[in-house]
């Protein structure tokens, strides 16, 4: 194990998100709220011992898949540790755990939250918590290894265990060009989102928290209400449009720029997530139109941009689904699993990673009969190695094992068992609300801290796809080789 | 596709099923009661088509997987289908799909009812009913290969489709003296608890029939009130104690009959099985104590008995467990996924397939640390091959797949989601009751007959490990080669 390489990053970790907190301090200075002195509470100390960890460069620089679960890991605890530190200190959320919560679901753009009062904050905290999202949904290593000179060849390694899906493209041959593409494009659509925003007349301060929690598929929202509250149909039709954009594959917007437009028109996975979207967006529609006055423009108002933030893991909510009837409910719970595509800043098990599983499962089906069978499983046209269907069957069943016996440990607490289920659902998920008490207009404040911390360690496995959090915990990964 | 082997032995298992109804007619002859008339319009026919069927030995007596699947997909619809006929007829259950419902949860020992009152049924028929558990307990065509001389020396692929478990072992090398064995063991065992329940004072139709239920793992009782309705403590000890030996793999009972002490002893599946259900037993009693004046043993009584019935996939009732705290009720949820162990009458995911996938993902978390590492899961010290692992993979995305769309095709109905998603749950894993409205003393009478026939798919699904159901209707298989 390469302990100064560790150290070295995470110190680099350490003074990014003290960079990245001159976001909300400029909002504090804006605003001239309560939230400065807490900011720079954490920033000055934060910063120094960043600088005082990457003071010296370590001399052997060579990491490998270990170290690189293990950075990601530690990273993304610290990260949340240090960027609850402003809520506990402005006594906005006064307890540890809970702020713990609240700003591990900001970074994992999970985006439930535990507050039953979101507008009490501090703009400069407000935009902190939204800021969150838009940080963690790229990745925070991939930013950082975009913007410093990395000097590690085997930065692949981090970046591998930070985007989200089965497998990650290489854009280019170099890494830090790739990542830094990926934050080009990221950007690109933040600012036209906000942009797009301001033009329906919503304040700057809400257009850029709107925008970077819907850059994130995060879903924290500033108004109590969620997006619901501003009741105007062009938001909620730019936020839907934004919240499918961000569940694409980023690398497909890259193909677009370099003008390959029949490798992008080839992408079977996109088809499949807007088949998706398309086929519930339509029965939900007809599900709620009873619920509307049956009028259909009505129920596909609020089914349309419903279906779009549980496919995409954002969690925005205009309406309260947890009234509609049951069908509704279960599709947006096997929407939840499903999630957005692979590349993207969404969340769940990843479309790709669903085909690939299920054309596993059909093809052992073929071998049934014919076990001599040289069954082959493709996708985009290309056939998946066995070491991958393995490690993705593996994949769905530490996940599924890491589902259940979550709803294990939650199910004590004082909720019926759908709340416990789709709660640790949710949370590993990375998408905000769930059934019940912690539906679209609920929160999650009424866990025991015992509970927030389950939901806490989901939330994080689910953002790293369970394997960095694994590893890291895992005694094999610090034994000596 | 050899058809006419596959209609010669499908001929065979009608006779079979014809023979098997002389136990309930005996009854009818005994009760004198009106199931008499229905039987006979049954067995009749069904003999006579049996015999004409069976007329003419196929000349080509080979068989390959192929047809195995597709032998057993069609035996047990077909069973299924004549078993239910006597119901319709004697009118005590008049809806064909009820009927259907009833001998599907019958022959696949789910023991999921729709009737409110079982005690209103002719005695002949709540002996078939109970019956029906023994016989798809050990399955039919297991039965068959036991009895009737098979002459093709592919039986191994009937059995291998029928009996549970991720790996059938073949005791001796003959699968027909396999079957025997198999089949004597069962017999012993069902005369036992026949015969130690006729001592705690029961009359010899309930022993006969609970015996049969137990033995099957079924859960079909002749009260209303259950098992719980006897109000008898030894009673309750004697089916907890025979649930959990049916639970057990046969290939032990008969290890020990050979003195092989030694490999029984070694077995880890057992002991894991022992070990979850004396954890569970803890728990749920001191999570129920306070619902009975605080005291253990009266906890124990129902605790123990409950997760018996929810480990080995019975599904008796003794205590209504939907009023229990929401952490039992998860707990008996998490014992639906898991099941009985392989080789048994349980059904569930089995405890060895459970292991083999819980160490596969273990095995590919050290494989992403070590990508070259060789890593190899053993189960009971032999090395699980790859294929095997790749096929139980396959197995459990099929599993997880059949029961969220299940649980979304029976959204549509008027119950909330925990009661739509136990009672896929249940169905797939031949449990019986459910949460809420399906609990142990609720009944399945509410649903639609739509929903019935997805929960009807979901239990022969269940009972026949998903692989032989789904070959049989996949064009594929009916493809010529």
């Amino acid at each position: 194990m390469n302990y100064s390489m560790i150290r070295y990053i995470l110190g680099q970790i350490f003074k990014v998100e003290a960079a990245l907190m001159f976001v909300p301090l400029a909002v504090s200075l804006y605003y001239r709220d309560e939230g400065m002195v807490p900011l720079l509470a954490v920033m000055i100390p934060l910063g120094f011992a960043g600088c005082a960890m990457t003071a010296r460069r370590p001399e052997k620089q060579t990491i490998y898949a270990r170290e690189g679960f293990v950075i990601v890991a530690f990273a993304w605890i610290f990260l949340s540790v240090f960027g609850a530190l402003p809520f506990v200190i402005s006594e906005s959320i006064p307890n540890f755990i809970d702020a713990l919560f609240e700003t591990v679901s900001g970074f994992t753009t999970t985006g439930s939250t535990i507050l039953s009062d979101v507008e009490a904050l501090p703009m400069s905290l407000l935009m902190w918590r939204s800021f969150t999202h838009w940080i963690g949904g790229m990745g925070v290593l991939v930013f950082a290894l975009a913007l410093l000179p990395s000097g590690s060849a085997q930065s692949m390694y981090i970046m591998r265990a930070e985007v989200p899906g089965p497998s990650v493209g290489k854009l280019v041959a170099k890494t830090q060009i790739t990542a830094r593409i990926l934050y080009a494009i990221y950007v690109f659509f933040t600012v036209l989102e906000a942009l797009l925003l301001r033009l329906t007349g919503m304040r700057w301060f809400d257009c850029i928290a709107n925008a970077f929690a819907t850059a994130g598929t995060g879903g924290f929202s500033v108004l109590n209400q969620g997006i619901g509250g501003y009741n105007n149909v062009w938001v909620e039709v730019i936020i839907t449009a934004f919240m499918l954009i961000f569940s694409i594959n980023f690398n497909l917007f890259y193909m677009l720029l370099m003008k390959q437009f029949y490798d992008v028109l080839r992408n079977v996975e996109i088809k499949v997530f807007f088949a998706i979207y398309l086929i519930c967006t339509l029965i939900v529609t007809f599900n709620i139109m009873s619920m509307y006055n049956n009028s259909f423009s009505h129920a596909l108002r609020y089914a349309g941009f419903t279906v779009a933030s549980l496919s995409s893991s954002t969690g925005f909510g205009t309406a309260d689904y947890t009234q509609w009837p049951v069908l509704s409910q279960t599709i947006l719970i096997l929407l939840m699993f499903c999630g957005a595509c692979a590349g993207s800043t969404g969340g769940g098990l990843k479309v790709a990673r669903v085909m690939i599983l299920f054309k596993s499962g059909v093809s052992e089906l073929r071998r049934q009969i014919n076990p001599k069978l040289v069954s082959t499983v493709k996708l985009e046209g290309q056939v998946v190695e066995n070491e991958q269907i393995r490690t993705q069957g593996a994949f769905f069943v530490l996940y599924m094992a890491i589902l259940l016996v979550s709803t294990l440990l939650l199910s004590p607490d004082k909720y019926s068992f759908d709340v416990s289920f789709s709660a640790a659902l949710t949370a590993m998920n990375n998408m905000g609300p769930g059934l019940g008490a912690i539906g679209p207009y609920g929160n999650f404040g009424g866990f025991t801290a015992f509970s927030k911390l389950v939901l806490i360690f989901d939330m994080l496995v689910g953002r790293l796809e369970i394997f960095p959090v694994l590893v890291a915990f895992m005694p094999r990964t610090w034994k000596k080789a």
